[in-house]
C-alpha cells in the first residue's frame, strides 16, 4: 500500500495512482483527524470523494503516529493524551474516538487503536501493553462501524509467548484481518524475522495478515514466506523526494556529478513514466534546482518499481513458485541494495 | 507565453502543459547557463529534447536576470560581470557568449543580450543605457544562429524620443520580431501604458511584436489594443504556489477559514482538471499541508484561467470584436480583480 498520508500519496495525484496500477492507499488517522479534522473530511462527502480516489483505503489507528510523532505522549487507561505535532494543542485519542475517526473517513479497512510497544521493552512493559491493546480491540470491535472491515494488531513486543497470547486474545474477537504491529521499532533484523515468523502462522490463513510499516524488499520476502499478504511504506515515496531511486541496477542517488551530461534514461529495463521520457541528466537538474517536478517523476519511478516488484512476486505466489522468485531476487536484492 | 524558467513550468509535466493548450514556452537563459549548463543542455540534445516538450520555446537573453537576480553587477562596454545568485561564482556575459548559450539551448526564439534600464533613470543614463543595446544588438544579430528567429528589445526608459530611437535603430537590422523591454520596473502604470501605445505601433506590423514580463490582465487589454501580439508572465504560476487563484469570480486566497468545509468546485465556471474534481474543501486542505499536490492542482487552474482568457481574446481578434471583448473584460477584471 502506498503511503497517502494526509490524503494524497505525496506529489502523486490520484489518477496517477491508478494509472500506476495501485489497488489500495493507506491514509493516516492521526494526521486527518488533526488536519483537516474528520468531521470535515465527513462533510465532503468521505475520504473516497475528498481526494477522488475510487479503490479501497485502508486508515491505520494513529496508535504508531501517537507514539512517533508527538511530544508530551501520556498512556492512560483509557486512551492516549498526546501534543499536537502541528500546533500543540492538546489530545485524547480513545477507542471510541479512533473508530468515529476512521468512521467519518469512511475508509474500507479500518485498524484497531493499539499502543505500539518500544523496543526495548521489559516483559512486565510489553505484557502490560498488549493487555491494554486487547482492551481498546475489544472496544474498537464494539464501536464497529457497518460496511467497514477492521483489523485486529497483533503487539507482545520482542517476547514470543506475549506475541502468542495478543495473536490468541485478537482472534477471540474474530476480526477480518490482523497485522504484525510494533516490529521495525529499532529491534535488530534477526529479532525482527523470528517475530515475524513465530506470530504469522498462528493467525488464521484465510484472512489478510498485514505486516505494519514495513516495505524494505529482502524483508518483505522473508515476511510473505512467512504468510504475511499485505505490506505499508513510506520507502518508495519518501526515498524519491530524496533523490534515491531504486532501479534494476540498484539504489541511485540521482544527484551525483556522473548523471550530469548522462542522456540515458534512470532505468533502462523501466517501463515507468519518467524512464519512458527523460534522461538521468534531467532528472539530476530538476533535482538540483528544487523543482517540484523532480519529486513527481521520481516518485512516480520508484512506485513503479516497487508495484512491479509486489506484481511480478504476486504472479509467482499464483503460480506456486514463490520460493524461486524469493530465491532469485534475494541474489538480486543483496547484489544492488547491499547497503540497505 | 507560460514561464518554464528551469526547462520545467514550475510543478507541471510538458504533457499537462500541452493538454492545457500552452502553444509556447518561456525559459531563461540566465538560469540555465548557471544550472546545469547550456553545454549539458546542449549534449543531451538541445532544450526541447532535455525537458519533452515538442512545442515552441523562447529563451530570454538574461538581460533582466542579471538586473534582478545577480548582486554585484557591473555593466562593462562589451558585456555584464556578475555574481551567480546560487553560489556567488563570478561569470561575464557577452553578447556572442549569450547567443551561443541559446544556440546550444535550441530555442526557436533567441532574444538579443540587452540592458534592462532600470527605472527611475536620468536622461543620460537611459540614452547610453538603449545605445549599448543597440550595440549588443548588432552583434547578436551577427552572431546569430541557424534555424533560430532572433527578437530585437526596445529600450529607452520613460523617454518617448529615446523609444522611438532604439526602436528604429533595431528595425533598421531587420530582427525577426521586436520586444518591449524596460517596463514594470517600478514606473507608475499610466507612463508604462503611455509608453506601450506610443512604441508598439513604432515597431512593425507584420512582425509579432512582444511585451516582456507583463501578464496583469487589464495590462494585457491595453497592449493589445496597442499591438502587442505576445506576453510571457510568472503571474499565474508564481500566484499558485502561494495559494492565490483566479477564478470567473475573483481572487481567491485558498487557505481561507471559510473554504475549510466547501464542497464546492474552486470555479463553477471553470472546465479545468482541478474544478472538474476537486472541492475548494480539498485544496485548502493541500494547500495548508503543504502538499505538492497543491501546488499542482493550483497551477493547473491559473494557467488554465489564463490561457482560456488568451484564447477567448484571439478569437475576439480574429472575429474583429476585440474592442467589444476590451471593454467586457474591463469590466469583470476590475470588477473581480480590483485589488491588483
Amino acid at each position: 500500500m502506498p503511503v497517502g498520508t494526509n490524503a494524497t500519496v505525496k506529489a502523486m495525484s490520484s489518477d496517477e495512482m491508478k494509472e500506476l496500477g495501485a489497488e489500495i492507499i493507506l491514509s493516516n488517522t492521526y494526521h486527518l483527524y488533526l488536519r483537516p479534522g474528520h468531521d470535515v473530511i465527513k462533510e465532503v462527502g468521505g475520504l473516497h470523494e475528498f481526494m477522488k480516489w475510487d479503490g479501497p483505503v485502508l486508515t491505520d489507528s494513529g496508535g504508531f503516529q501517537v507514539f512517533s510523532l508527538s511530544p508530551l505522549r501520556k498512556i492512560k487507561d483509557d486512551g492516549v493524551e498526546f501534543r499536537s505535532h502541528i500546533d500543540g494543542s492538546l489530545h485524547f485519542l480513545t477507542a471510541e474516538l479512533v473508530m468515529e475517526i476512521q468512521g467519518a473517513l469512511g475508509s474500507d479497512i479500518a485498524m484497531i487503536f493499539d499502543e505500539c510497544t518500544p523496543y526495548p521493552a521489559t516483559r512486565e512493559y510489553a505484557l502490560d501493553s498488549l493487555k491494554l491493546t486487547t482492551k481498546w480491540a475489544g472496544k474498537c470491535l464494539k464501536a464497529g462501524n457497518k460496511g467497514q472491515a477492521l483489523f485486529g494488531i497483533v503487539q507482545g513486543g520482542m517476547y514470543r509467548d506475549l506475541r502468542k497470547q495478543s495473536a490468541e486474545e485478537l482472534m477471540e474477537m474474530d476480526f477480518n484481518g490482523y497485522a504484525l504491529g510494533g516490529l521495525s521499532v529499532g529491534e535488530p533484523k534477526e529479532l525482527m524475522y523470528e517475530m515475524i515468523n513465530y506470530t504469522t502462522p498462528l493467525l488464521p490463513h484465510n484472512k489478510p495478515r498485514y505486516l505494519m510499516g514495513i516495505g524494505d524488499l529482502l524483508d518483505v520476502l522473508e515476511a510473505v514466506s512467512a504468510g504475511i499478504d499485505m505490506f505499508d511504506c513510506v520507502m518508495p515515496t519518501r526515498n524519491a523526494r530524496n533523490g534515491t531511486l531504486f532501479t534494476s541496477q540498484g539504489r541511485i542517488s540521482i544527484k551525483r556529478e556522473e548523471f550530469k551530461k548522462d542522456p540515458g534514461p534512470l532505468d533502462p529495463d523501466c517501463e515507468c513514466y519518467t524512464c519512458r521520457n527523460f534522461s538521468r541528466s534531467y532528472l539530476r537538474h530538476m533535482f538540483m534546482s528544487r523543482e517540484i517536478l523532480s519529486m513527481r517523476l521520481n516518485t512516480m519511478h520508484n512506485l513503479h518499481f516497487f508495484m512491479d516488484f509486489f506484481r511480478r512476486m504476486r504472479a509467482a505466489v499464483s503460480r506456486g513458485e514463490f520460493e524461486q522468485f524469493r530465491k532469485e531476487q534475494t541474489v538480486i536484492l543483496k547484489r544492488n541494495f547491499k547497503e540497505g
